[in-house]
């Protein structure tokens, strides 16, 4: 059995639903150890995060992933245990098998390959892990990069191993990702009875024409990287549950995923002007996820892009699409981020899996970047 | 103490919140049957209903009530227990004190002294009691018209004793009610992520523009008996308390309030019309709770007017204002409706009372509307 594999076999015994690690982290901490790396642990609430580096000046080359994983779902309706990985048809089958036990697995090998094959390599290679990637993101590589921040650490390039490939490894390369923006509204009205209208003021009926403009809104036209600007309403509430009664509040939560065409506080002020403008009474509560990043070239996306065409045979597609990632957090700080791992159509469900083919050719890849990056091929 | 004190403050101890009786009607029916009354007993489901008739061939006369009462809400927030009738400050107070026990009693009362007064009159008095007016409305009422309707039962006019008063005894008569149209709508969307959009449908944003159109709709204009039409919202959601997902459906259910210039049929016809327009999928169910009515003038009502003036000094207003009320299940049978009663401050209220001076001249009010009315005046 592959190193890369018995690894990724060793992650998804540990049952590491998010924010926990369940031994992940000191497993993987002992391997870097013993390569020679320097260990920091940095626990953040219930979050435990790791920071292996290895090297000394020069730019800095970091691998970034996650040991949490989301929920099984039904432990009944998978063909084998969620947490038994297991192998079948050429497929390794688990919960975090694609999400992203291979991809932290991969990274892990690929670094301690690496320091193997270049004990005084330029630069520093290191790996940043998390266990709250998953779940609402708060005391993990957000607050680890508040650190590295506060202390002056430097981060110059940024791998992260998420799954981000269609149908063959290395066919997509996310270099940026989207912004996410939330609201919490709470429109305050007059509660009363539908028989005295009069008497009530339906925040519903106040809601309603801010509500169609705001659904009809084109934010932005998107740009050469992004698309156009979306807004989606999640949840709205209002309501006593009585037919005639004319409720006194309603409640909604929206959410923009933008681009670089637009800004968080250009979104919320036109939000709010148009509420305004409908003379709405409100309370908006406003929580910023994550900034958009887009890493526009350099040398860690033609690193990137070289070696999967020398070890995958593909030409990358460049794509700034799909949810958040933790590399939201890493690109303020000046790193250059890309984000390549193995195919995600399984992700979260039921039954995910990797391939072993891809799976196996994955510490290669990580491995190839980092002396791309680090000019030692 | 006066009849109408007694009988009101026995019905009071009995604690008929709706859909109960709580005895009020085996208690009023032994009075009239003493009195020479007809007494039948239309039990539906858990609702009792009573039809108390005197007198033959002529024109008919209907006093109608309801024995049930509202809740009494929290019982230490009461001065003195709400059922527990209490005289103080010339207030009688107590659950149904004005809605409508007191006028229960007063009818009864004046019905006595009425058979008493003119044993041989002409045409038929009766009395209708149901106990489901606070409630659903659907085994009272309602189904006794339909009852009536079927079995040919003749009625020509109607005295609704309930409060209607304002700050005297008699200063406003009701002489019809808005119809009340409620629909229940479900929204048809796809559920999905926020972060894609395009694989979902949301029914939030599907719905925005028809309820924009449908909340600043002016649906007529009201004519010289009703105001215009009103449509409140009282309730919608939509959401999987979730922020990232995009909701699957939405449920909203709204009400008409609407009087003569309007139809069920028409309003119905126009909301759906907008829904279509907007490209919405919905499922929407109506429920006519009832059609408008408007006694437009008549013996009955002239009898009214008459009356307050001579016994209450008052000039009453004629309105259509307010809820619903059972008159609107009798109107259609082709009687003519008036609602009549003490002050209406503080129904449904915390300390609900009823001026001892208005109680005591209420029997004395409905006995010389029937007496001009069936031309004993």
């Amino acid at each position: 059995m592959s190193a890369v594999l018995e690894l990724t076999c060793d992650l998804i015994r540990r049952p590491s639903v998010t924010p926990a690690d369940a031994g992940c982290q000191d497993l993987i901490a002992e391997i870097l150890a013993r390569a020679g790396f320097s260990i920091e642990r940095l626990r953040h609430g219930e979050v435990e995060n790791l920071w292996a580096t290895h090297g000394g000046d020069g730019p800095v080359l970091a691998f970034l992933g996650h040991t949490d994983v989301v929920p099984s779902g039904p432990v009944e309706a998978w063909t084998s245990a969620p947490f038994e990985p297991a192998v079948r048809d050429g497929r390794l089958y688990g919960r975090g098998a694609a999400d992203m036990k291979s991809g932290v697995a991969a990274m892990v090998v690929a670094l301690e390959e690496f320091v193997r094959a270049h004990p005084r390599h330029p630069g520093r290679v290191a790996l940043l892990l998390t266990s709250d990637e998953e779940g609402i993101a708060v005391d993990g590589v957000r607050r680890v990069a508040a650190d590295f921040r506060a202390r002056g650490e430097r981060l110059d390039a940024c791998v992260v191993g998420e799954p981000s490939s269609r149908r063959h490894l290395g066919d997509l390369v996310r270099v940026g990702r989207r912004g996410s923006l939330t609201g919490r509204l709470r429109v305050r009205g007059v509660q009363g009875h539908v028989a005295y209208p009069e008497k009530a003021d339906n925040p519903i009926h106040r809601l309603a024409p801010a509500l169609a403009e705001l659904a009809a809104e084109r934010w932005d036209e998107g740009d050469e990287s992004f698309p156009p600007t979306s807004f989606q309403i999640s949840n709205l509430n209002a309501g006593t549950g009585a037919d005639n009664v004319i409720p006194g509040e309603l409640r909604a939560v929206f959410n923009f995923r933008y681009g670089t065409a637009s800004t968080a506080e250009g979104l919320r002020e036109r939000v709010e002007a148009t509420l305004h403008h409908h003379r709405v009474a409100f309370d908006l509560d406003w929580w910023l996820s994550g900034e958009p990043f887009l890493t526009r070239g350099g040398a860690l996306r033609d690193a990137t892009i070289a070696s999967i065409r020398a070890l995958c045979g593909v030409e990358p597609e460049l794509s700034t699409g799909g949810g958040t990632s933790d590399g939201r957090f890493i690109a303020p700080l000046g790193a250059e981020v890309v984000e390549v791992g193995p195919c995600n159509a399984s992700i979260h469900k039921i039954d995910e899996h990797v391939a072993l083919d891809e799976l196996e050719r994955l510490p290669a890849l990580y491995r190839a970047i980092a002396e791309r990056y680090l000019g030692l091929a």
